[in-house]
């Protein structure tokens, strides 16, 4: 695997897939452009997701994240693109992608994207006391 | 698009109208007038938003919030005038509206207004662990 | 309208009575006498609801609170106490009062009253990702 | 009432009993002894409920409180009993004693107990926006 | 019970077995090895649970704790290791393990696993106000 | 002493006069009224000292600061005047009120006021690492 | 004394001039206008002074805050003109401006004036423990 | 050593006495009681040094604050004692004890008292930028 | 000016030159690259200064942190060298740049350099009780 | 260079050893053991120092960290040795080692060593307004 910036994702197998388990990854340190001034945007992208088959492997996550770089994108539809990219990796039973814009002319913008397997169903959650 | 306050609200169509997907804006500079004094009143304005066929410029956006900088305006109304402009103009399936004003004679007031698309229902909320 | 303190509510017509929407009111201010000992208690009082035809007027709401300034009044009976004149005053759909006390004792008590207009059902939740 | 420390708790009539309302209660002061090595224990209690016929009186919770400082008491057991007794005095519609210890052996523990009365139904909460 | 770390977790007969309640355990101290390059890795584990016939030590838990100092482990696989061995010692009516590591490229990431008992149900969740 | 507000403020012996030690005070609960308005006002005080032969006692400073519950005055006026009447009883080899008010007109002020005995001279500050 | 913006600060008299005492006032309701494009800018000001013989009367600063708010002016001339002004109109013994402006392209800036009064020396500071 | 309460402080070599170093250490868990009503105080006990030849060992410490659960103690005598025992024990070049006391009356008290090796000096600060 | 990245420091008069004022100015958003790896690095600039005859314009400084985007960079240097072309475009009294860098390594660095013109004395600091 | 733990010190030149200028460095994952009980013990190490001819290297000074894992070590020992290693390897006009470590025995305490280049002198440090 390079280190170079890549839009290719690895992934891993699953070690549990029997069981619905949960990954969270936050990512403070992401930046690509703005499609119509050409001036950089940051922003923190945070991943949340249940695996099926295969896991993204952290390393290429990075890389995935890096490759946006140099890419004019405009909020909306980086976040949907994230989460098509991610979902075509890893086909996983659930995923949301939340893109937490910093500020642009005084407003602050976060964007929230979800992907849900055909079928599947999550567990009725158990809200402990 | 000037760089004067203005009611007219810009969209752009929705990237990914086959999915929803959610925004968040936060807008902490914002001001009117109190109809009953004329002195300033601050709030900070929360949009929560679905977007069904158009979304909201951003810096148009900008430009309504300016719009309000010398109207005379109750706390209730004007949160309800808010939303109604913004759903006039984006027909979300799901749009709120939160302003939290800044403290007078001593008391916080938060208005909080919401919009719902006939027939639109939300997903049914994947909580995960 | 007299700055005197006060037990009459003044309200005002609610601006959009065919939209539930909701009012936060914080108020750190607040302070009555304690009916055993006479001395001071300290509380932060707020009040969420959401109006039927008439809003609270907030220099009212002011004159309300500092009319407990001399009253002495257990904590759990002068929460219900202002539920039940705010209800009085303003017959709204839903009512909540919460009294968040200072330590007594070394225990620090919050009180916690709501009324709901019969026959009123909150519409269901959207909770966005 | 004396000020010693004492295993009973003082009630008195509940002044509103016909709403279900809340009482919330924080004891940041309290200790006990570790059952194992007799080594002092701290913690902070937290006391929820909904009241029937009767409030747990103030002065004598903190006397309560107080009566366990040289009871030898493991974290599980201690919890379960604080609700037992608080029950037995109180007959509440519902109570929930949270016990959270102070760090032993690098892991901080919180022990969570509650009580539902027979046939109480909590009424469907009312979310606001 | 020795001080050397162990993979052996002691358990004690649960003192309520009547009564559905909540242990919460936070392990701010837990360190093991990436498989990858041999590098140490940082955590905070969070336990949840629901016991039933028996409860964990708390000195034998942090024994196991730092059984991993030396083992290397993915973190995907480590939070579903550790569920296993704490559902095989105790057989909970509920559990939940979530590992919280530091960041590593840049990237922060928790992964949550939690087990049912078959058939078991919580009770209906009371929110208070 | 009574449970009355009292402006006498109580004093015991320095139990250590020949080491200059400090004590802070922190008192968040203190309301007054406005001279002008004779509306309630409300502050946290804070006081700072170096004893020399007496300590103020502390529940008599309780009813001191209970004093000034139905007294107008300008907020300059009252931290000098409670510096005067602490310094009055305790001739203190150092002293500082600090009076924070709750916001008026949108502007939220603090007073700081200090009294030095002649001749005395802190020790030189020694500043840890 | 109306109730219109003005570049008019009333004073009163000191009432403890022969002590030096300190004034913080935080002012979070500030705006102005960007002299460059004509857009709102946003500020919290910060004043903090040793009065001489006046003090700002609380009504009349809030006025003068008001007065800004359709004057066009850059962060740092407007700093230095509210201290000019201040100056001017209390002869204060030590007195500081702080702006602390919102964030634009992406930077916050805050820019600090004080003012000392000839011939005028703090006393030499008591740091307590 | 034993596990009892006990008001002998062990010590050992200072490893590096050749340089002036700094301790800090955080107590929070304390407590004693009231002389006057014989009820329990709880306090955060902060201990500052710069050690001689001899630095106090950590069980002993922590066995010598449990030693005033049982013992009656004002605020201002029970800081100063700390002080005197812990200088008998260590002859420290200098030490800081800060006892931090949870609220009583409505009033949070804090006692700081220091004491300095005769004819030694800091070293002068480096503020680092 | 462009809105290209660009090393070119704007600068315009300052307001006030007979008055020794401060510039605070934070920049969270800044990224460059590694020069050992390529990859990239993030940190939020601080630049705190007292402006002699010039000031720095606010949007060329953003252009001039954008020109750090594709240029390698060690921690050290980089600080350096802003602090030296900032010097240089302004000639200040008194500069200081921060470099709050991005975790590496599981080590976090900032790095700060600092400037003075010769001859140049701050005003003694007035510190406020 | 390995990625095995060392004890050997990486440097390289320091970029601008005409100007005294500042690192600070955190390292949150250290862990070393209990000299006594062999046990793990935990801390947060802050390196602070202005450099003469050499820096430390980034990740040398990870894999000396990590050097410490197997390492028994008391507290104040510890802290000097670091600063010692460090102080041989650099040869600094200024450096300070600071070890925050975790709880034990319910105390957390904090070590604080420096060292300073014989002749060397701080700049007299320029406070800002
Ligand atoms: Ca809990
Ligand atoms: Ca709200
Ligand atoms: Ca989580
Ligand atoms: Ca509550
Ligand atoms: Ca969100
Ligand atoms: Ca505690
Ligand atoms: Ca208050
Ligand atoms: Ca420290
Ligand atoms: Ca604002
Ligand atoms: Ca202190
Ligand atoms: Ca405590
Ligand atoms: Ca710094
Ligand atoms: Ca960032
Ligand atoms: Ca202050
Ligand atoms: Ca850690
Ligand atoms: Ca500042």
């Amino acid at each position: 695997m390079s280190t170079q910036p890549s839009k290719e994702l690895e992934t891993f197998p699953n070690p549990r897939p029997e069981r619905d388990f949960v990954l969270h990854m936050r990512v403070p340190e992401f930046t690509c452009l703005c499609p119509k001034t050409g001036q950089p945007d940051f922003a923190t992208i945070y991943l949340d997701y249940v695996p099926d088959e295969r896991c993204v492997e952290l390393k290429s996550l990075k890389l995935y994240m890096w490759s946006f770089r140099d890419q004019g994108a405009f909020h909306e539809a980086i976040t949907n693109e994230m989460l098509d990219d991610l979902v075509r990796a890893t086909a996983p039973r659930y995923m949301k992608v939340t893109a937490e814009f910093y500020v642009r002319g005084g407003i602050y913008t976060t964007v929230v994207a979800e992907h849900r397997k055909p079928g599947w169903q999550p567990e009725p959650k158990v809200e402990l006391a």
